[in-house]
């Protein structure tokens, strides 16, 4: 009812229309009805389990105003695919619930959806549903996916146990450093960082890399596995607390790019935000022992670098880092909270 | 990462504890998994379909700052209900995604659960995922509904057919006199409104009724079915113009509750407002002349109202209103639209 009035461009365009003109060409699934209905329906495959995910996303706290729209649409999506990616789920379709303030620009929404269907293409997920709607607040994007897994196969948190290697993909806290430069550009110089590794930790915060290829070898080497989003630190604490255990992460095991590397080198204090301010989503995984070698293999052969940087040791349900000298280090708070 | 903190009364949770205390009591279901995971894993019963439903509420738009929180945990998920009813489907699993602006108190998330924990019982759905994270805007909820049916016999918007009557549950327009009383009070006396109408229409608004108990009927009867959300006419405009048809509806059947009456006979130019502002949540259904009188019978069983009040009629995808004269009403415009 009544109030929030947008316009696009000067163009009034009802939900209707918005809908046929910038998402319809998204919902490549017959399961969406062409977006022309209220609801969508599904047939799942026969023996798969479904696997839900739903992250909102806030301009001012999950992404910058400035951030290039195509950038923010594939961000909603991707923290999406990466729970999917970490229970060892392959996308399936998704739901978007967009809340667009008033000087939405059809330019802006043509670039939102183009992010999202290049990231959709490449993961095989489609747009079956949504809504669309108008707010006095920031611009809001709620993507809920879901992912298919065969009966009995998800990967869950609460899966690691004693003596699992842990390993992590890709590379930690480039999204924070790139987070940092965009707001305080000088820093990039102060810590010698070149253009290219500037523009490289920038596209780290902004347009997150699901790691839907792991999936399947998540499905199959993983006891526990959780996608680090809040914190490197503190999403593996999760991770040994439901599983009745803990975790004993090396600092000199955990990987960081060439820039992170370079900007460690001139403020080794850098440590402790980089292993705990998330937006990383990367997927941590526990292996048991005996199966190491193989998941490192098999995800090498996938052109995806796993690192193990620790292991599940103890029963606390705490995660803690060992520095080089062997001491725990110790840290204000071991992942980023809202609240 | 960093930015919004919210305080819950003077103490700091984190979305941990925060979804302990009042969200994981409402996760009844084991695909739950108590919350504590990212993602929920669903086994959905054989030879069902998965109908979804994704709707958003957000402060100012869809409800007011000062509607009870309890009423906002309500309407959140019941828009869904509605939505899955129209379906025909039976409510399964939801999930929620909530935007809490840093000054939301612990007291307002105890009253908004309860509205949801209240629903959710009589419904028979249940909590199975979600977020929460801080905004700077206004409070806003994204709910996710997933509903269960029969393989093939979801009611889409498409089927209504030529001579299809058209009926339409419970009463309409009661919501927008609710929000016309909440902003200017005085209007209830204007419209000789009693304490008790008024209470009516503001909990009309508030609390929208779903019509759950309906899906079956909605199942077993139409041909095509929509629910009331946008505005009467529009809603069935689109219902129209997607079965390729249009619908003939008549003012004087429109059912009007009591209090609805009493403000159309002071101010008839009232009518357009309440068959087009929409909020109803009510379920418009197309039903095949000879189906028509057992659908009423059933649906008058299980003590729901159901008023037929037009049919589909020729094919110019538009849904017209006849006036007691027998010309049609013109309309500004069949629906809200918030664009």
């Amino acid at each position: 009812m009544v109030e929030g009035v947008a316009r696009v461009e000067g163009e009034r365009l009802g939900e209707f229309d918005l809908i046929a003109r910038y998402f319809a060409p998204l919902a490549t699934e017959a399961a969406a009805l062409g977006l022309r209905d209220d609801a969508a329906v599904l047939r799942p495959p026969e023996g798969q389990e479904i696997v839900l995910s739903c992250d909102t996303i806030v301009e001012g706290v999950h992404f910058l105003k400035e951030d290039p729209p195509e950038s923010i649409g594939h961000k909603a999506l991707a923290v999406n695919l990466s729970d999917l990616a970490a229970k060892g789920a392959r996308p399936y379709v998704y739901l978007l619930a967009l809340s667009l303030p008033a000087d939405a620009a059809s330019s802006w929404l043509e670039a939102f959806a183009s992010g999202l269907r290049a990231l959709q293409e490449l993961s095989g997920i489609a747009l079956v549903g949504g809504d669309t709607t108008a707010t006095p607040g920031p611009l809001s994007v709620t993507v809920t996916a879901l992912g298919l897994i065969p009966q009995g196969r998800a990967v869950l948190r609460l899966g690691a146990k004693e003596g699992d290697r842990l390993y992590v993909s890709g590379t930690i806290g480039d999204a924070y450093l790139g987070l940092r430069v965009l707001k305080q550009p000088a820093l990039g110089r102060f810590w010698g960082l070149s253009e290219d590794d500037t523009a490289f930790v920038v596209d780290r915060y902004r347009r997150p890399n699901p790691r839907t290829d792991l999936a399947l070898l998540v499905r199959n080497f993983a006891q526990g596995a959780i996608d680090v989003s809040d914190g490197l630190m503190g999403d593996i604490e999760k991770l040994a607390r439901v599983s009745h255990g803990s975790a004993l992460i090396e600092a000199s095991r955990v990987p960081f790019s060439q820039p992170a590397q370079k900007a460690l080198a001139r403020e080794p204090e850098l440590l402790e935000a980089l292993v705990t301010a998330g937006d990383d989503y990367e997927i941590v995984a526990a292996v048991p022992e005996m199966s190491g070698d193989a998941f490192e293999t098999e995800a090498r052969a996938k052109g995806t670098s796993v690192t193990m940087i620790g292991r599940m040791d103890g029963s606390s349900g705490e995660a803690r880092l060992i520095g080089p000298d062997g001491n725990t280090v110790k840290l204000g708070a071991k992942s980023f909270s809202h609240f």
